[in-house]
């Protein structure tokens, strides 16, 4: 069950960075899902490697194969298996890091807990795996279309530099520049900031924004299954995160319960608030309104530095960086968000399907 | 499912906040642990309403009864449940919440979701809920407290009054005053604060740190189950609460990669960090290292002021606050965090037996 | 999730014989279904010890009380808690398995797995822990009801003395007599062996047939959760039970495939089978015809003879039989099968609702 | 979850007859297993069509490739992926059953429940399935090995030819024959009878029983998740199984209690038990003696004759058999038999790592 996600709308993930293959058993879509494989194909080339300079020039072409579960270009509601193979494996590499513990990453807590681990390129804590992620929130955005629900996320913060609150960008201009900021002027700056992180071999972190419209009232469960919950595991799963807050969030904090309440108002028979510090939830459940939330990344460990630390006997060592990375990961996580927004809301959506007689 | 929590030791709650009782089911407590009765008490009573001024004046003694999965004195290995009767039912204080909307609360969403609700005092919405989460989180102290780890919470910031950061304090001194903050100075401050908003008839809001020491290395699993991605669910699912981040969390995403990544050392044999921005956890594991998150919690939805909302037949109307309730949920809400804490521990404590043949 | 069944309607059951209470926990029922007390006591009674000569004379009320989740009669979607008191709690009946092991009971077997066990007349792995699963199984029933599928389950065997096939009896029939078979004149003979046997001090076993009655097309699925797999696990859940067979069984394996299949053909534009081996059950789905199956009860274990056995040293010793016990468990084994057949039924038809896109 | 079968050593197949490839994905392998590829392979073997002139004399090889999980021979800890390539892909073989639905096969059901399925070969219903279940068992059993468990099943009856009780064969000899009978002069019968049946276009069910020895006391939880109970799933979960029984079974009803009772007794400082009606479960835990059971599979329903039918649109049809079948499934079904219990037991061996503080 450590692999998998998701309770009706289900994903198994698989695979290691320099093993054969990385891929995703889906098990629970519904059949009649006209599966379109271009979109699955695209959404892919968002988060793979070497796509603009400012990400790693690493070459992964990220195609992907379906071995089950679609029939006639629909799924059959039997488990849709993708399988991704693994181009680059260079394992010379990474052959460095067999013996050593690189500073933040997770080499020492794999060998603690597993005692014997693949090392190369990280192994399953590899980014890598994000890949299969991606494809599978794929096929729930496909789901989410029928019912006109819609996510997008965008780098809104690398390192001080911020984009406008997101009610004021044009979220359909995001794809417009390699950084995934919608506001050009703020991207500019962005990409020009990662870019010199980059040459002093340095890495950086921010934040990305995810939006999510047109979702239906009553998704969510109550108790420990709130939709903001469920979000907040869903980010908090990808590599590199170290927080997360939506609505009104960490901010919101400052206002008093008389500023914070959102007041109802009734709009052409629909229930509305007038303002939307909940984030589109309440009690754990959808309310309607916008739903949206702030993932923070951390800049990525991997630098092209001189570090100190140990190996796997104890003794003091120097770990120096090479291969190629990314100086900043934001602008790939932008799909990678979006996927496991796509596979929370999908999952709720079914599990709507109960809540009544 | 949705009102379980938990996949070894797995709880699952019941019950509104105004029906016979609330309760727990725990599912997989190991069998042979001494359940000390009174410390399950003791935690209750620093969650029960009316336990000081700034709290609700509401009294419920909450005083539980163990049904089953104890004998002797010690766990069976088969589900102990844990009762919690409510005493106060003064259902006439909520009556006008029946046809009614109080805004940012969950009666809507229930409403929509599920079409017919207990709407006495919020019924499974209600923050009552959370004490069954206490009586459980005991249990898992209880087995904590073979392990040494310790769990301890308590309030760093309310409104804009932040005490030092945690490594400056002396938590065992959390308990010395009624609002939970172990710098004297600052929770003196923080006690006036609250009061003067209870006066002004708002509410108000803040953060809780939580603080796990001594978790032996390896808690946690790679890739969705990630220790800080189950903890941050964890806190998501308590009421009230709007973020979560952990070790440098949102600040962490001002720092480089060479700032930011923890360089290892060997200390008497054992593998240790300079510094802790991981917050104890790499790749989703723990490191041996303090584990340190802060939740934030928004200020409370109800308020003794009236407020534009619409009824069930979306007429608007104006909903007035009355009845007995918190100006300051983070008093309170330090042994909640804590209990989720344990229960999200404890569980990976299991887990942890399952990774090596 | 050990003492969890069911996945969307999900039951979690609690307590020991000997303890305060018993009770369920179920989480996943719609919101909306009227709950019929007076037909969960019935239910009830029909399992109550003290029931007839032919039963225990032990005496339980077997009272409930529902917790939570009913709201005006009607379910709320939030967890149903149900709680039934122990009344006859006669320690001393039960104080000399402390130390000793009785003959094919459970009493070695926990104290291997656990080290520490309630003995008290069996504690968990008392029979009385089907309290619950009736009360459950109630509300399930009540699910099943709406949707017009019947179940009704008799006593088809008796030692040696066998009912005529199902389709040759009047099911209505079922409770007109003590020991719930259906044909009165098999019935009378039923009887008067199991008070042969009782006075004889010993215990005699049998079968229990179950019929299902308009099920929907569709139930089951395909692969591991085949609907005849799920009614296999539940009935060989219940204590005493050492077979299951669906269709035509074991018997089936002694036909020739030209015999055996079960030709469509179509009747008012529905699609049926001339035969049914199938049992209703084709692929792991049903297909509309009458699921029927065998639920095969060993003697029970507790006779009032004297036994060879071992203490918890190793020693030998002899076990007494004392106490009130059951010549026969099946006359109240009829609403245990009865229960758990609704509760997989529900759960199936839950789960049908997620096939489709 | 539909396809996934196993708490903590988890299985999740997927794959279509006439798909690009089944497979496999394990959660849950502890690390540090060797990982014996050639046993692995030796298991699909027993299982793979075309393997004696009993069986369908369709060819496919069952090649398999590890893609994830697996470190210089040894398990990671992370998800094992096994795929098997499909190669025998004549789909114009199983053309006829688009628009008809076979007598007692899946395709009138599958039509029913998901509106759109993949017809060639049966698709997931077809018993190609199980190679993916016989992958992941071998990795079970290897798991078993070092535990000293043992595993192994045989052809008990065919038709009306019955082998004599287990206890007086040597199940050594099972794989000396074709039809996997460890009985010589029965299995000369059998393999006669079967073939006879071929000649008739007909197919035979019968009996596989199972043994396990050596399995450690306190295997099983006590409640739902019986010992048995996940046996009788896991079997009744194979394709056209129709029964589970165990120890004594249906004939244990036939027996008087004084008669069934095993009692105990002290043998070397082990608590044994004189007789075994109980299949070395009790209360659903293992008591250290053999688990034995018997598994009835009807005759396959693939016959070479023309049968009655409807097609999809509810019109007579006459479906005739073509294409390569089995007359009897019964020595293919061994291994499968095998793997899944194998599968039960290394589930509950984890398990059982948690019963105790």
């Amino acid at each position: 069950m450590n692999n998998s996600y998701g309770s009706l709308f289900r994903i198994s993930t698989f695979g290691e960075s320099h093993g054969p293959a990385i891929g995703v058993v889906i098990d629970g879509c519904p059949a009649g899902l006209e599966i379109d494989e271009p979109f699955i194909q695209s959404e892919l080339n968002r988060r793979k490697p070497g796509q603009s300079k400012i990400t790693t020039q690493r070459k992964e072409d990220d195609t992907f194969k379906i071995l089950s579960g679609v029939f006639e270009g629909k799924s059959t509601g039997t488990p849709i298996a993708i399988v991704i193979e693994n181009q680059d494996q260079r394992s010379k590499d990474y052959g460095h890091i067999a013996e050593t513990y690189r500073p933040s990453h997770a080499d020492y807590t794999y060998d603690a807990k597993y005692g014997h681990r693949d090392f190369r390129g990280g192994g399953r804590s590899s980014a890598r795996e994000t890949a299969a992620r991606v494809a599978a929130g794929a096929i729930a955005k496909l789901m989410l279309l029928k019912e006109g629900v819609t996510i997008n996320a965008f780098v809104s913060q690398v390192g001080e530099l911020k984009a406008p609150y997101y009610t004021q960008l044009d979220l359909s201009k995001t794809e417009d520049n390699i950084v995934r900021c919608p506001d050009p002027a703020t991207a500019e700056k962005m990409i020009a900031l990662i870019d010199q992180v980059r040459l002093e071999r340095d890495t950086i972190g921010g934040l990305v924004t995810c939006v999510i419209k047109n979702t239906p009232v009553g998704l969510g469960e109550p108790v420990f299954d709130k939709l903001h919950a469920e979000l907040g595991k869903a980010m908090l799963s990808i590599n590199a995160v170290k927080g997360f807050e939506y609505g009104s969030g960490f901010e919101g904090t400052q206002l008093r319960g008389s500023q914070h309440n959102d007041e109802f108002y009734n709009e052409g028979g629909r229930t509305r608030t007038k303002t939307n510090h909940s984030g589109g939830v309440q009690g754990g459940i959808s309310n309607g309104e916008d739903i949206y939330f702030n993932v923070a990344f951390k800049p990525v460990a991997t630098i092209m530095q001189d570090q100190q630390s140990v190996d796997t006997s104890g003794n003091a060592v120097t770990v120096s960086g090479k291969g190629r990375h990314d100086p900043c990961v934001l602008p790939r996580a932008v799909p990678i968000v979006e996927a496991m927004a796509a596979l929370v809301i999908v999952d709720f959506l079914l599990r709507a399907r109960l809540s009544k007689i």
